[in-house]
């Protein structure tokens, strides 16, 4: 069966993203910091096409993003900078003609638009009925493989609010942002039912993971 | 020359005490938990007066609490649960006879009470001019020895926004709260000018030193 996990990085402070999100700026001000523990691991890497990189926890951690991955949700600020209806068909995500998913991508979105062939394996479809939908979509794509909800806060906050999430794997950077995207917010006093399984740590972040109480 | 350090442990998902402050529950629903990693360590029962208890990653955090401590700051709702004038002296403290500070606490509050001399060396002086009024004395109190500050959340956030803190000592606890005091709030984008030192962790808790940028 699979299982749906989050995976998404905050600062200390609180913020999965910075203040002033941009073309420029995709994360937010200062938020690039936010994702230096992944940038330098050999799993980061590898899954965007690059050689070398670091062993050891944050390896570890990286790994586990993509690890038995059979689909990926994100919310739609997660794809790209276009607010609105899309203008047209000219926008396709921030990483390049080949993604670092290689799998298919479900993309929450209010407005419609044809499925996304790219490169590698990665195929963006744009779900414009709701989270569970985009859910079920999920399921049936990753063919028994698991689910990782990519970000941002406010789709991550939307699976924990239904209590459709069964791990939360949390990246704490020692990152100061001072502003931004708040991951713990309009969770109605959640989550509850998650479980502590692991908490491990390098100089470049804390590593938290939870659990569905079984 | 004395440094002025904060220690405060907060939720992984940002509250440094539940909601629902009351005598019973002096910290806020569910926020016993908050502390657990360190009332298992030999440093903090030493320093409360009992035996036995862990080394390691933790107990380094906590005897590093108390470690060349000169005086201690706290706000008024960390001395207890009183509001407003005090009624009468009866109020002592949540710590019995011989709390564990061993030193003069400076405790900051709006309304006039005469100093309170414990056992075992901890005297409380009530502060009523503000922060730095209070920083000060606790300075030349501790005569060259470091000032800790204790919390709660609204007056750690004082010092930080006033660019008081040498050392910010942020123990992250892997519990979900869901809600109450926040920590990271009410800091006008800040704290700034504080760089990571350290960032170590057991399965009980994160911890983050931060220190001054020289």
């Amino acid at each position: 069966m699979s299982l749906v996990k989050v995976h998404i990085t905050m600062s200390v402070d609180g913020y999965a993203a910075g203040p002033d999100q941009s073309l420029e700026d995709p994360l937010g001000k200062g938020a690039e910091a936010l994702h230096e523990w992944a940038f330098a691991t050999r799993g980061w890497r590898a899954q965007h096409g690059q050689e070398g990189g670091e062993s050891g926890v944050d390896d570890e951690q990286a790994v586990a993003w993509s690890e038995n991955l059979g689909a990926v949700l994100m919310g739609r600020n997660m794809f790209g900078p276009v607010r609105g209806p899309w203008p047209d068909e000219t926008w396709r995500g921030w990483w390049g003609e080949d993604p670092p998913y290689h799998t298919p991508v479900f993309v929450l979105t209010h407005h419609e638009r044809a499925p996304l062939e790219m490169e590698g394996g990665t195929t963006f479809y744009f779900v414009t009925d709701g989270i569970e939908s985009a859910l079920e979509q999920a399921v049936a794509a990753a063919d028994g493989k698991d689910i990782t909800i990519g970000g941002g806060a406010s789709t991550v906050q939307q699976y924990l609010r239904a209590g459709l999430v069964d791990e939360l794997n949390l990246h704490v950077a020692p990152v100061l942002l001072g502003g931004g995207e708040r991951l713990f917010e309009n969770l109605d006093g959640g989550p509850t039912g998650l479980d502590l399984v692991e908490l491990v740590a390098s100089p470049a972040a804390a590593h938290f993971r939870y659990a569905r109480a079984r």
